[in-house]
């Protein structure tokens, strides 16, 4: 096994030899802005250790990886459209950066483009079983990405729903990445459905630091504004519990306030109600069950570990 | 063979055997929508008749043909809420009937659909074939679709400039209608090459004769607003090839104007340099074009008959 640096860089080495350099250029110039250097590269890191962690050379994942990648940042140049979200990573978000119909158009071109290099170096025999889970994950998420804008005008969602969503959403494509990897990799079905499970735990346990993090983060770590969720009112765990939990009528009188003062009254409810440590352990349980998952994977006590300290350095994570 | 009637009715049927009753309903109903009943259906037409035209029968690529219809309608969608065009087939477009991030969000769902569905049914040994084809055909048209937005800002679009971005933007997925039911029929590739051809020459002429109907159809048969093209400016063979052309200042008067005047003031300076015989002619042209491709294809004489009709019958189309 490799370290997860040297799996990133392999990562960004592959994105920088995706032929991207095409005609015309208000096609190609958006994706390859979309697919800058900047993010943690999660998936195709995990893709490529798992292909590692089953006896194959992380090279024979490398175009699944960029495929996933691929298509994750598709995603979000159209989520950021849908939300109307101006800035990603730091830049100006795709569709401000150039224009709407650049960001719907080089996202459907970033759809076609990761299917494509998904399937590209699969041995046949695995190619029906690639594209399938391949598709299907896609679906799962648009799935996911509708629950979590049908959840916008709702007031009554319940916790099983948002973590139904966020596994739609977010952790399947963790799954896939590591299903991928390890079908490449030459796994047994069983490993390879394993390493699923252990991606998708994985997913949920992210997502739901990811939330913590846009509430009780460090804003000198974390890199962007803290209470955004907050201030959009956003359907996070800790707004739903809340939602649910608070009959004080504190939460309500919170979120009419405005700006710096709402953040600081909901997040005085939310500790009231001790959300941050109960969110803390919701991580952490996820982050167990994920390293469970290991146990039926037959994989080296390398990657056993890899995995697992993944999984545990995900939920200390600042950022 | 059977009738054009007969295929189109044989792919109503497949639409409505899709499995889209599914939740969430905000991200299946657009779609629903958007593959409803009202389309001329064309190109899953080609795909049957191809299977059927090389010795296959015609329900062998049924979920190709279904793929591309499903794809074609996924393009529309998008254009829509690029194009801000608010009305489709004299229904309001997705995005107006549901909400611009339906259209996105269905869309993106139905591009994911229409690969999975292409490659259902299709034997391990077409299947890298046929989805480089579809994949390739996908990049193609949205290249074509930039060029069609590039074209909006520009003055100096040339003919052969406007040829090439029709045939990527419309042509090739008729072309790749066809080699897919020729694929799926078993056809050698020089068969599916040759219909492939044919459903590109097919294209260019359709293509023409959609842009003289818009300006020259009969608004009792076309079914929408004649002189939206000219309106919009849009830059069609008619406006390009005019604006090339005329060194009077006609034109540029004209396009000063407003409404129904505009309309006719231009549709005026398009008969000074009888454009309207001229894009005819171009029409017949791609359309003999076309039935000369099938000299190339091993299909039998009833086979040729029907596609050569279609040609034919398309360049004579009033609506």
């Amino acid at each position: 096994m490799k370290t997860l640096s040297q799996y990133k860089a392999l990562v960004e080495e592959g994105i920088l030899h995706l032929d991207l350099d095409c005609e015309p250029r208000g096609l190609y110039a958006p994706i390859e802005y979309g697919l800058a250097e900047g993010g943690k590269r999660l998936r195709p890191v995990l893709a490529l250790a798992a292909c590692d962690a089953v006896g194959g050379e992380a090279a024979d994942a490398m175009n699944q990886a960029l495929g996933i990648e691929i298509f994750h940042n598709f995603t979000l140049l159209h989520d950021d459209v849908m939300d109307k979200a101006d800035v990603r990573r730091g830049r100006p978000a795709v569709h401000r950066k150039f224009s709407e119909s650049s960001a719907i158009l080089s996202g459907d071109a970033m759809l076609t483009l990761a299917t494509q290099t998904v399937i590209t170096g699969c041995p046949d025999t695995a190619l029906k079983q690639v594209l399938d889970l391949f598709n299907t994950t896609a679906m799962e998420i648009y799935q996911g990405q509708q629950l979590d804008m049908d959840f916008e005008t709702r007031t009554d969602v319940s916790v099983d729903e948002y973590m139904e969503m966020i596994r739609l959403k977010t952790s399947v494509l963790l799954g896939c990445a590591c299903a991928l990897g390890a079908i490449m990799g030459g796994a047994s079905s069983e490993t390879v459905c394993a390493l699923y499970s252990y991606g998708e735990k994985l997913g949920l346990s992210f997502q739901l630091k990811d939330d913590w993090l846009d509430t009780y983060g460090d804003p000198a770590t974390f890199g962007k504004e803290i209470g955004g969720d907050i201030l959009n009112e956003k359907k996070t765990w800790l707004l739903i519990t809340a939602l649910s939990e608070d009959k004080s009528g504190a939460l309500a009188a919170a979120l009419g306030k405005k700006g710096a003062e709402k953040v600081e009254a909901v997040r005085s409810v939310y500790d009231t109600l001790e959300l941050s440590l109960r969110c803390r352990a919701l991580e952490e349980k996820y982050a167990n069950e994920a390293v469970e998952c290991l146990n039926n994977a037959e994989i080296c006590d390398d990657a056993r570990n890899f995995f697992a300290k993944l999984a545990l350095d995900s939920i200390n994570r600042t950022k």
